[in-house]
């Protein structure tokens, strides 16, 4: 078709540079994003695929302070049960780990995905009725990419009670909480995963993954 | 930190096309792909972000005839049914869509998520194990996008039975599937959805996903 684009060498290097400089933030600068920066991010998402054309992302944009404080407290009482799961010594390391910015980051947005939208006519999720979900986590990713592209990072806490966010947010009983996002300018670069650094797990060959049938 | 790569305005807007271009492919050229690439698109989707860094895609390659031939077979009657579900208008338009290339597509991957990996160590899946699954979600969408970057195509095929995917795959208890992918060079390019072009579905502002609290 007339218009399509190619990528060449550079790009494709240089984009793979973008996945491996993706980092899980938790370390953010304080300073906020210029006025329509997350909008523009949020219209970059919505690119993302969805089943059956659905797009059932909705970004929740968390501002109000009574409410951020709220979801700070969901994480410490999920944490704190997640430290108590682990052994002594696993815990101790788990304890050093920072998980989260909620305090610093200047932009909160909670993601969710809507399984009674209308939108799509239901197509593609008769047998698999959570593809409404990954479309979101698509969404999410797309956002990631776009942000770090930007110089800003994305950091996504699952640290939650997803039934806590819904009731903190106030957000329609059909929705399903899919990942809370912290995002702003991240206060240093890496293209090792933190809990790599801190010794928490490494990664392993690609090849472990792959099988044939 | 020293290395760190800035990304300029003239990446930041190829990426856009990037986005922008990635389709869901259904109409494939038989051609095979080169040796070797469907190995190196698995090495960069498994920089997608994990959690925990659990890693827990599963990557099953799937070349064997008869295998094929009973994925095509559940999806014929996972889409009769499908067709059943709409109402007379609807399900004459949906019978003419294409939504599957497997015979065509040289290349074909179902995607699984191991649950019951002990990488990770259980980091940020208490509250919500389904952060395992969301991760195979996004290493799907860090393939689908390098693929596209190569003039590669991915399809996602969601019309299947789960557990009969993982029989006829013989694929570990503990594995939930994810999603089918078929991959290989598509007949034509195109940045408007199929779905969208056919009339089943268009795209809605993203302004209209986006919530305050």
């Amino acid at each position: 078709m007339a218009g399509s684009p190619t990528f060449d060498a550079d790009f494709r290097a240089r984009f793979r540079d973008l996945l491996g400089w993706r980092r899980d933030v938790r370390k953010f600068r304080r300073n906020p994003l210029p006025d329509g920066t997350l909008e523009r991010l949020i219209q970059l998402a919505c690119l993302a695929p969805s089943v059956g054309l659905s797009e059932p992302w909705r970004f929740v944009v968390v501002r109000d302070v009574a409410r951020r404080d709220k979801i700070r407290s969901c994480f410490k009482i999920c944490n704190a049960a997640a430290l108590n799961s682990h052994d002594t010594n696993r815990a101790s390391l788990y304890a050093r780990l920072k998980l989260e910015g909620l305090e610093e980051a200047p932009c909160h947005v909670a993601v969710f995905a809507d399984r009674s939208t209308a939108q799509g006519h239901g197509l593609g999720r008769l047998t698999m009725p959570e593809m409404i979900d990954y479309s979101a986590v698509l969404a999410i990713h797309t956002l990631w990419l776009a942000a770090r592209a930007e110089g800003i990072g994305v950091g996504w806490l699952s640290i939650l009670e997803p039934v806590e966010v819904a009731a903190i947010l106030d957000t329609p009983p059909d929705w399903t909480f899919i990942g809370y996002l912290c995002i702003g300018y991240p206060i240093e670069n890496c293209d090792t995963p933190a809990l790599e650094r801190e010794g928490w797990e490494s990664r392993r060959p690609s090849s472990e993954t792959v099988f044939y049938r």
